[in-house]
């Protein structure tokens, strides 16, 4: 089948730069001496974690517990599950870990701690630190952190097996300099935190940074044992804008058809909108607003200068032109590809991926969606 | 079960409030002896479009094939796809027709329309008229109107059913003045439109008319056929804001429980983030500014006084608390509902809904996603 072929709108997934992507990653986390988990928030495809995977240990992050219970049943029982831990969650992670997952939680109080003492299952936990985004996490030097760890450790089956951060304030920063002081930031945060805990008799085998920003940039990961990087599978044109990748890299677009020519506002309407492209709009914060995304020719992926999908209905995607002649080179019924904002936002709206070589579809990669 | 054992984050329709939004939209234009034609691109679900239909016609709207060809599985033949149509889809479409399907497409182009002449299959059309949104469509007093009636007479087996217009600019609205105005203004492009098709001697049998608050507030439907509401079943905050419908019609929110606490920005998070609620920012345009969507009791539904989901991540939802004090009223476990400020695009991160009455999960109803 050719891209041609496809209805629209389609997620179009490009092989050879996802193939690059993880590739690079692994490569530079292996010279920097450092295990790579990948997040697969991103992906959330067996295929895309297979090629993740390769080169590396074998362990994976996932942002749901649907996302462990689908790795585990694809083979994979190394999954750290990275959003902060509340007691409802118990009983179906102790499921997971009862049918073979090796699942480690991350929790940020004393009062979850208790909770999984007195639950009764086996958890294996990892402690959140905030380093410097304010999210969730309990900050390095606080006390906190050693009463969660003697909570955990005053009963039950919850077993303290290291720290964790996660840098997100990397995507404010705008500069290479400054995302390269966050990612020393946020080993810092989690050496810290891992001393403080070891000093008092603690476990803490597993130190895990990561946000794709600082997985490129950081330069000495002394200290640390794990990076989880997510969105460098795919990129996206925010990651471009902030200096990550270049746009060649983005190996995730949306195939979508011309339907309207609206001559009097230079505008052509596509059918990607608010829910095949999402309504993320990250680059709004960068010096080059992207809208809702980047228009690209339809075969080979290249961005057309100066075209953005600036207004999105349900359906309809709005794209205005420099000037309206050239509406005749996008008669109703042509293809266009549009580059997203979020790759995590854009992707999650599509059952599968429409893996391509050149203008050929190759495979069609399914994905594990919802909760 | 009840609400209580659902794991989160979770889709709740509440099944009264619903029934109820569907009963008054079809006693309101019953009584102003005009046809309701749903738009099911909010629910996308059968036993929504049951309650829709109960009192109507049978004849529905959609925003996708897939909505189309999941429709008529389901019993419903009489539908329009009401997304300006390119020749791509074609095909699907004649599918769908040949499979029993009665449908009907829009167009905005003599070129579309030539393409339907040349492609041999049977279908009927509806030209799109712009009546002020400036979206898709022709204006009414506009030569192409005629040309793309003329374009499809002149051969094949496109047959000229009506006209249709979107009136998307009541959601500019701030009055109901202004949204009565828009209605006016809605309902006279399409009589202008189908009376001069009439007096060149093509057929309109359809004059078709539609949003939420036009349908509300429209005082005048005299000339038009049908009319299609689609967000009504739901509502939303957006539409409250509006004033369109009340708070407490909102059918539709998102159960969600609170992860952590981060008392030195009186903080709380929630497992709710831009998956889960959407990244739709609708009511940053209104008056009041509801962020990411209003917190509620979960038990009641009820707002509680000055919370919203102030900020997103993929899985995280950030709500500021007035003073620290009250982060006791919200434990690590406890659980919040979550109103949206769309409607439609929350609810399509979701394969499915579960129909509350009171405290007791009654039903899970299944959604048809994607394209």
């Amino acid at each position: 089948m050719k891209i041609s072929d496809l209805q629209t709108p389609a997620l179009i997934l490009d092989q050879e730069k996802v193939t690059r992507n993880t590739a690079a990653m692994t490569a530079r986390l292996a010279a920097k001496g450092v295990k790579l988990r990948p997040h697969l928030k991103t992906a959330k495809s067996i295929d895309v974690a297979r090629l993740a995977l390769q080169g590396n240990f074998g362990g994976v992050t996932v942002s749901t517990l649907k996302e462990g219970a689908y790795f585990l049943e694809h083979g994979i029982p190394d999954i750290v599950y990275a959003v902060c831990f509340e007691p409802n969650k118990l009983d179906p992670a102790a499921d997971l870990t009862e049918r073979g997952a090796d699942l480690k939680i991350i929790i940020d109080s004393v009062d979850v701690a208790r909770a999984i003492t007195g639950h009764g299952g086996a958890f294996k936990v990892l402690i959140e630190i905030d380093c410097g985004e304010h999210r969730t996490g309990t900050p390095p030097n606080d006390a906190e952190l050693l009463e969660i760890a003697d909570a955990l450790a005053s009963g039950g089956n919850g077993q303290l097996v290291g720290v964790l951060t996660h840098s997100g304030h990397s995507y404010q920063c705008r500069s290479a300099a400054e995302i390269r002081q966050v990612a020393k930031d946020e080993r810092n945060a989690v050496k810290l935190a891992a001393s403080r805990l070891r000093a008092a008799g603690h476990a803490c085998d597993i130190v895990s940074v990561g946000s794709t920003p600082t997985a490129v940039f950081g330069e000495d990961f002394d200290g640390v044992t794990e990076v989880r990087p997510g969105v460098y599978v795919f990129y996206d044109i925010f990651q471009a804008g902030l200096g990550v990748c270049h746009i060649d890299d983005v190996a995730v677009s949306v195939l979508a058809s011309v339907i309207s020519h609206q001559p009097a506002f230079n505008r052509l309407l596509v059918d990607a909108g608010g829910l095949a492209l999402s309504k993320d709009r990250s680059t709004a914060a960068l010096e080059t607003d992207q809208g809702y995304g980047l228009v690209c020719d339809a075969e080979t992926g290249h961005p057309i200068e100066g075209l953005i999908v600036g207004g999105v209905y349900q359906e309809h995607g709005q794209v205005t032109l420099p000037d309206t002649a050239r509406l005749e080179q996008f008669p109703v019924g042509s293809r266009v590809r549009i580059l997203p904002n979020h790759s995590c936002m854009t992707a999650a709206a599509y059952d599968s991926y429409n893996v391509v070589k050149g203008e050929n579809v190759i495979a069609e990669w399914k994905r594990c969606n919802g909760w």
